[in-house]
């Protein structure tokens, strides 16, 4: 019931977390079982923030940014910020400042269960960043909390090094030891909807596709002619 | 009190359809004496969305789209989906897979009481949907419920074939049968509307232009000089 | 307690006005010393929107917009309609024919506790909104309010005459008679995060900049190796 | 598109709303195929509130209740007022002086998706109200509306002479025409529900009862031993 | 733009506030013209909570309560806390200890646009609080804040010495300098309340004992037999 | 990523878990470093609810309660079921039915992020439930879901096993295998409490007897005399 800073972590392939990267939220959510979803409360600040990384988490009281930079120190090249805090907060707790920081330590992002500012100069750096508001509403530097522990960041449970990807539907968790099974599973995934848009595309109808006719009939759906 | 899915309906008049798409939003919620409007958090996914065309009314479980795929086969070219859920939802139950089989039918768009995913695929098909939410959730196919029935969308009463506008100030619903005259009253707002902007575009101030001095000194408004 | 229209207000220096423009709101914020930000949920309609003048303040009966016509006589070149309930609304209290009006006489944008119509349109005339809500809801004019009472706007309080400042991270307000200070002190924080821009793009982390490691051991923060 | 006051409306027969009353919300909602609810938001003033009534609907402007006092009028002895605004109020339109009309009217109790006041008056005089909010915030009579138009209350479709029941579940509509054959669909549920009972304080598990164990099975749920 | 504790602050007559108290919360908003209600989301944490005295104001980092220990010195018996946090947060900043000490020193109540806990305590010492939420999440005691300066408190201008009302119907503020006007005001108020009660009692209605038969009429509404 | 339930599950001794519900939620809360708090959204549908057992974890769709039936036949009398959802739903999942058979197998209470209803028949039950909402609005049972897996609930990690607290402040949790020493803290707490209790009933300032006096000064609070 301490606070804690754990320095070394274990993170997922590069390859797997690349290729998480490029298959996307929606596809990750489903192969993964459709479990790992944050709220869809975070939303990135700009519509073409893309992110794949291992995540950083860090626990902050509200309204105080302390352990954000205690956690920069313990991040590597690849590494996605993931913050949340004890109650509920939509301070702006990171701007521009902590993403130049970032950056020059090959951090790739950030998602944060709180606020975030200087949105125009993070659209200009492309930092993605995605967040539950946009606030000015600046932070003190004055109260212990935790970096790498597990946390609950917007409904979701993330352990440091697990994998992160965001885009514009959203983001999605990935368990670090099970991130090669979803990529391959992902991977499946998109073959087959591939072969299912394509016979979209020429007309066919989903509930033959699907075969849900039989279900709606089971279900004893009726259809009426007026 | 059963599962109902109703293949034929009338709709509105195709020019008159067009008509009101080119009025908007607001003017037409003004012609129909200020009724129709959805609530405003349905918000279009990207903001050069725009649509008209008649509703198909889709009413599901929450978490479930049996129904939208039940509904796709007795659309017709020009209709707009509208989809709500028997109690609150955000889950993301339309995609781009979704969007391709609707698009090779000729339905133009969608409204939905609920969550949408795929929403870059679904801005570079430039498929519009008005949504509460943007969400990844995937859903399942599983609870039977009802195509053409009397919905309510958040807020609005829709019933099929009225008549859907959107665009980025909302969604408004037309009822099908004052269709074409709520188009003429459209026509004449925005003819009244054209002079109004002239005159100030001038300068003339509003207070003189729609007689509200005497208003407020009726009300008992009073001048203060300091 | 009577309703009162305020027609001679006191006003910043157009300079100073400027120079806070320039600064942005998380600067301004900061400033003067977390202080006069609006709530988080006031957005602009379009990213570029950006704004600096005096607050012409307006207080409405919800879904009724006889006040901010009776406003605009009184307002000047430079100045910002600030537009408040007296309860909670998302109406669409304004559109495009008062943005010409406001246009006409030289007012630089709106920030409303409300909602706000015409969207496309205002953006193409660049005319800049922060508000609430987008809803094309229309509103009668048809009860008494005020113009340059003190108001509480979105959680903050407003005075005829403070210098309003709106951009991508929100809005904020500046007491008129300090607003020659808050330019100054923004300036020293300009320059000052200038400075730790440069030391963070070199590398050095913030935990060392602002010496937090013996914050963090004070605290009681222990680090991990694992 | 006129503002309308229909005086005459149809009513359920008493006895069949009596039943209702009895069966509760709940029991009538499953018993009308999950249909007909308000949105939960919509609570009872006090826990003992329960009512069972003929709709008489009001649409009025937000923050004015003109609408509601030319509704008495043509209320009869055994309704309910079914309140809504054209966008949404938490306003407190109604309070101790409009029970009191009320009550010398014979009328059973209000719904409204809106505020109430005096609150521990009307608990006193137990005149039930179920709203979306409690609020002092008074009102304006400026406004026109309609009374015994269709309307959408809290989410839900309401007609007038519609059957309402509130109880400390919510409130649930009953469309007059299937009055009569949902409250015999109710008393055939409550009698399974009691024989239901019986077996599970007997300890019968609910997924023997329901057999739901071949549903497990069939959905490939595992059970796992630790 | 310092933190500031002001020791000493004017307050209202203790028989006017008494006088306020026994008006109540919906009549006093009346009485000062529709102004001065906090927002509806202020709830008592117990169906009998009443409260009248005058406003120590508090503004605090949310999730630090250190203010509110400062703030009780300064307190006279009479006196009711309001607790304002510098961005939203529903922390319990608040509980049955600091409820014993203020007991102790005579303070009648607390308004706290926040969380509050140990509520079973509260309601059991009659400790009359009304919050945003009710919550058990702890606070620290870090930040400096200030005592008796103008906050906006739940949507409402507060100044130190101002008249706080509260009951079941919510929270009111009364100007200090403008309370035994208001007082006055309040009572012609209940006077004619009295009047109207006995008339509507009788079964008059509003339309007839308010005139607004003719007002139907100006604005249009017509009305049908079916 | 398949669907399990997990039967036998290690749980806290039975002493420390009626000691754990003793001390309340605000004492526990505190007592494990201001940590396992769920959402203050979760409120007892009774303000004399109060419960202390062993977590249950029950994973459901939304709108479907097929996996609430499957979990009471794992449970052992002096557990409570802790429902959540994949995603947000205010459905009413659990009734009076499901309560009674709870009841027979000794099951002391649930906490669901969602809805309840049959609150009357709860309520006179005495069974005690922590939720979302109150909702009539019956569920489907026809999703697979999980028992017994790590679940988030109302922001919270839940794991089953860990000791489950709820009074009129809200719902704690506590690690499973930390319970005997959080016992420990949190009766340390009351007995400092006391002492406290004491100081502050005789008129003591906290600002005194927690030495805040000179942190004020440290952090640059002033005093002013007007």
């Amino acid at each position: 019931m301490k606070h804690q800073i754990v320095r070394n972590i274990k993170r997922a392939d590069a390859d797997i977390i690349k290729t998480l990267g490029e298959q996307g939220v929606a596809t990750i959510h489903e192969a993964q079982g459709r479990t790992g979803l944050l709220n869809p409360y975070m939303r990135p600040i700009y519509p073409a923030a893309r992110v794949a990384g291992s995540a950083i988490t860090i626990s902050c009281q509200p309204g105080d940014n302390l352990m954000i930079h205690a956690a920069i120190e313990v991040c590597q090249p690849g590494d996605v910020l993931v913050v949340t805090t004890t109650s509920e907060s939509t301070d702006g707790m990171f701007g521009e400042l902590l993403a130049t920081s970032c950056q020059a330590h090959g951090i790739r992002g950030l998602i944060i269960d709180a606020g975030v500012r200087d949105v125009a100069d993070l659209t200009a750096m492309d930092f993605p960043v995605w967040s539950k508001a946009i606030s000015a509403q600046g932070t003190v530097k004055a109260t212990p909390g935790s970096v790498n522990i597990d946390v609950v960041c917007a409904g979701a449970i993330v352990r440091s090094g697990d994998v992160i990807v965001g885009d514009l539907d959203g983001v999605v968790v990935v368990k670090r030891e099970l991130a090669a099974e979803v990529a391959q599973l992902g991977q499946k995934r998109i073959e087959k909807e591939q072969r299912s848009r394509e016979r979209l595309q020429a007309g066919e109808l989903g509930i033959d596709f699907y075969g849900l006719r039989a279900k709606l009939k089971e279900l004893g759906v009726e259809y009426l002619d007026e």
